[in-house]
């Protein structure tokens, strides 16, 4: 089970929000969750970043060491934060950055394109990610991180956020 | 310093966004924060609980211990949350609790009615809590408290937000 996700961005981009989705997730499934925003002297700059942990048993460390599942949404938080990933780990990028520097698994998609483009909703990135990651995270499913983004979202944005959680499905898919 | 905080209500009451105001805002005076919720057994019964730690010193252990303030907003949270405070603690509770079952320093205020009945507005619990908590947290400054609550809440909601912070300072000083 792939259980420690880092999640990152720049500060609008709702990588907080999508963390606290996760957990959330993760406790519908009875599973333990731990969601966490550690702000070190590079939180300064801009970027955000979000860890969750979730797992069967309790959970006692509640640091994320080596992520298993990463997003990055900005060249700038993908620098600053993809360095200690697992050797397995599954990354999810925008399609605009540079990974060069990394190998392994990456999928790399249009995520603020489509936010902004396809969907009119700059807001929405997040929860594409959500819908992208959702095909990576192993024990949590589908449905039940759908129902976690309803119980988030600021109510009569529904039906967008919805839609941009299955264009993120859809879009990794494409991929897989 | 005191500088682990405990923020707990039930789950529409915002704490998990007042615990993250509470770390930006640490981040904004140049000390070091971490901002964490974590989901035990407990949180499926509707009870919500975030928790913050901010020091001018790194951050390597980051679960809460021994908090130094605690919030409560309700009677379930305040029981499942209110064990292990430090010995001089702070506790800020809402008035409706019953809180015989601590000693110490209690400030018991009307942040639920003050919000609901004269505010009007139910949602801004939250935002009073954390300007009573502006007056116990050392290493933090009210101006500073503010700035990072503008930065989190949405558009349009700036006026009642701000007047609800006040308020909230206002309450504690009553009692102080």
């Amino acid at each position: 089970m792939k259980v420690q996700i880092r999640l990152s961005g720049s500060g609008g981009q709702g990588v907080i929000l999508a963390g606290i989705i996760l957990a959330e997730a993760g406790i519908k499934m009875g599973l333990n969750a731990v969601q966490s925003q550690s702000y070190g002297p590079e939180a300064r700059g801009g970027s955000s970043k979000a860890e969750v942990i979730i797992k069967k048993e309790d959970i006692f460390f509640t640091k994320v060491l080596k992520p298993d599942v990463f997003l990055s949404l900005t060249q700038d938080s993908f620098n600053k934060y993809s360095k200690d990933l697992a050797e397995d780990g599954i990354v999810v990028v925008d399609e605009e950055l540079d990974t060069s520097t990394l190998k392994g698994k990456i999928y790399s998609l249009p995520i603020i394109s489509t936010a902004r483009d396809v969907m009119g909703k700059p807001m929405v990135a997040n929860i594409i990610a959500l819908g992208a990651l959702s095909q990576v995270i192993e024990g949590l499913d589908e449905k039940t991180i759908e129902e976690a983004i309803l119980a988030r979202i600021p109510r009569g944005t529904e039906e967008v956020n919805i839609k941009a959680f299955h264009e993120g499905i859809r879009m990794i898919k494409e991929k897989m």
